[in-house]
């Protein structure tokens, strides 16, 4: 038996974001100056961002439009596919219905470019000319300079250093939109000459690339900063995802039992959620949904839930948010995407009202279930995406032994076509498992400001 | 102005091949046995291909059902869509409007899957166990490996080693779908013995590697061979393309004055073309037919038409085809896929009785016109693809001096994400053009056997 494909009309594809601001239990803790421990107003953070997003983060209309300009682009790949995974429940021989959201469809090969060129146009409606950020393995960077190809912005990516070299292949994308990527640390920032100086061989780090990328757009007139997850506006623009998949469920009379997504930031999981967190919220259905992080940092599942700064080197606003700690390195695990140290403020907060539950995965038994995915439904994922599913085909097994028809409903983030060095070491037997010990954590978040004590 | 996508139901998928066999001018020259000089039966490729197979490389209906466990394989990602590139028309200033199909769209990321997935099948319907295959950079491999992984077959594939050993990730891409990737010359055959014993650091070739996968399936009763170009069979289940395309043309109210494909054995540029060739040869269209090759391998702009061995090792039957002779080893020029001595036997026919052009293009000005589409449609081109898209740019010029509202189809055959290091060279200079000199040409020739003299 075949897989099953529900398309959406491109007619049916949703014309206004869902903001879960507006259906949350409280109110957000606001993000506080790291200085005076005061909420941000938006003045604070207009050297960064353009004020149509910053108005965006800190809306609380359940809709908000969605551009004409953002439409048309988003009809290049829009609406994403969605799957019944019949060959794989079949190989599993479960009774589960297990669905899919297709977004490895889009020219850069994520679901990343659903913000992205958002983020784009309305930078460019602002006049700013020029968008700086940071990248790791390099997923969010080519799409960002995907989208900036699309408006005509110059796009210039802070690439940390030892993905540069070792990865190139995403820097190269990254050069064919035409974006220009430099690796970090760079002799073009204070930050990265500072570093330099110190240490001319730092391989860099996240948090380094996000200092940078900030100094640059702070110190040009023409440039803003853009931010690839986290932030409410982020999240937002990804809900498109969860919006044309209840149309996609409805067309097949299903709703979802169970709904998964993996979790770094948190982007691609509040996007496919969300909207279905809203009818849990309204109390007309009541699914599980299971955010799924790599052990190796266990922000969700071990974190505690307390303002943190957002990155390494303390230059954004603390957030609320579960954290590691923004010293945390996490281990080298594959899934690049999924190593960061804290989480969004929205699906903190989801999870901390008890709306959302979080798991956390080994990366060897995630790659075991992302082969089984590539032979019975022949799509390739991403490390990242592989948590996601990985947990799907647990909770079909489970449906398996209790004997029940659950309908389960993953987010297939992106494929693994940049990942295939991964791929390679898992076939080798060269991947290993990571477990944070206790201390390490505690250690980790010794140095989190201690905010009202 | 966003680009214009053009998607056609599920339920409007074509349900039948066409097979242009039934239209030609003139019936095709049969395959020669190369001891005799005598027409093939169908009992000489038996212990090739199965039953079914080599029926449907003879027959001449003009329609073959396509079998329905086929269809349920295609919708997984087809229909394809259909492109205007509207961003790519601005960007050129030209009247023309360009289409493109998109093919890219496959689990495997080419057009290679239609004809994987029905050989796959009806090789499963005669009971064959197991499939053997060659593989340059892998395009090909992947796509049957897919197809045998959806008919739990075994599939086996004879990689150049020298590829095997430089871009190993399509070769990991193979394994992913559960295939066997072996480095030709390998010790598993005779024929790679032979070759080993004398050169143990032989870097292979595609003849080589071919010579091993025919000798892998006739030494065992399980496994027969499969092929990704050429035959009559493989261009017929390529021509889903085209039928789709006429059917998304007609959604738009357009019909192509330009039909352009790259042509390395004849497999996507058929597929796209030939559907629109039946109305050309009934005359109740007159679009122009452009076949694109590279100028290292300039098969049908410099080769004679001749009867001459599909591979170096002279394993296959004489095939009647424009040839640079079996011996020639093209240039390494990045387009892989385009490498090939010879030309299907059905291009080659339509070539030689006036029905299509063949063109010829070096391979920097081919990059060139792969950034220009990747900056303005978002979509990265292999090098073969961007063959093709390379002259529907030439031809949007020429409309834009003549001032015309020409209507460019192109066939946009596969992605680039396996070819980055391609894209690397490019940006960093390192890429060279060829220009085959005649009289490596005419050499090349001599060994093709004179039939008739």
């Amino acid at each position: 038996m075949a897989s099953m494909r529900v398309d959406l009309p491109i007619s049916e594809m949703p014309r206004q974001w869902y903001n879960i601001q507006a259906d949350l239990p409280r109110p957000l803790d606001p993000p506080l100056n790291p200085g005076t421990g005061q909420p941000l107003g938006p003045e604070d953070l207009s050297p960064i961002f353009p004020m149509n997003l910053i108005e965006q983060e800190m809306c609380r209309d359940r809709w908000v439009d969605i551009p004409s300009e953002v439409l048309e682009a988003y009809a290049l790949w829009r609406p994403s596919p969605l799957f019944r995974a019949r060959r794989l429940e079949e190989a599993l021989g479960t009774p589960a219905h297990i669905y899919y959201k297709n977004e490895m469809v889009s020219p850069a090969g994520s679901h990343k470019p659903n913000t992205a060129v958002a983020q784009a146009y309305y930078n460019k409606c602002e006049g700013v000319k020029r968008l700086s950020t940071e990248t790791g393995a390099g997923q969010w960077g080519s799409a960002l300079a995907m989208a900036c190809a699309i408006f005509d912005l110059e796009c210039v990516v802070y690439m940390v250093r030892v993905s540069y070299d070792q990865k190139p292949y995403r820097r190269v994308l990254m050069q064919s939109f035409g974006a220009t990527c430099h690796p970090s640390p760079s002799e073009l920032t204070a930050t990265g000459r500072k570093i330099l100086a110190e240490d001319p061989n730092c391989p860099g780090s996240l948090g380094i690339a996000i200092s940078e990328a900030i100094e640059d757009a702070v110190s040009r007139e023409d440039t803003k900063y853009s931010l690839g997850s986290v932030l409410n506006h982020v999240l937002m623009h990804q809900t498109i995802i969860g919006l044309e998949t209840k149309k996609q469920m409805a067309m097949v009379g299903e709703y979802p039992d169970v709904i998964i997504g993996c979790h770094g930031g948190g982007s691609n999981f509040a996007g496919l959620s969300f909207p279905f967190l809203a009818d849990k919220i309204a109390g007309s259905h009541d699914p599980e949904v299971i955010a799924v992080e790599p052990a190796a940092s266990p922000t969700l599942t071990r974190g505690p839930y307390m303002y943190d700064f957002g990155d390494m080197a303390q230059m954004t606003p603390l957030l609320k948010m579960y954290t590691l700690g923004h010293g945390f390195v996490p281990a080298p695990v594959h899934a690049g995407g999924l190593r960061y140290h804290g989480a969004a403020p929205l699906t903190s907060m989801v999870k901390a009202e008890g709306l959302i539950d979080a798991v956390a995965c080994q990366q060897r038994q995630v790659f075991e279930s992302a082969v089984l995915f590539a032979r019975t439904e022949l799509w390739l994922p991403a490390p990242e995406t592989a948590h996601a599913l990985h947990v799907a085909i647990e909770k079909a097994k489970q449906a398996k032994e209790e004997g029940k028809e659950t309908v389960i409903l993953f987010n297939f983030s992106g494929h693994g076509f940049f990942d295939m060095s991964s791929y390679e070491k898992y076939f080798a037997g060269e991947l290993v498992d990571y477990e944070m010990p206790d201390e390490d954590i505690q250690k980790a978040l010794q140095d989190v400001p201690k905010l009202g004590s």
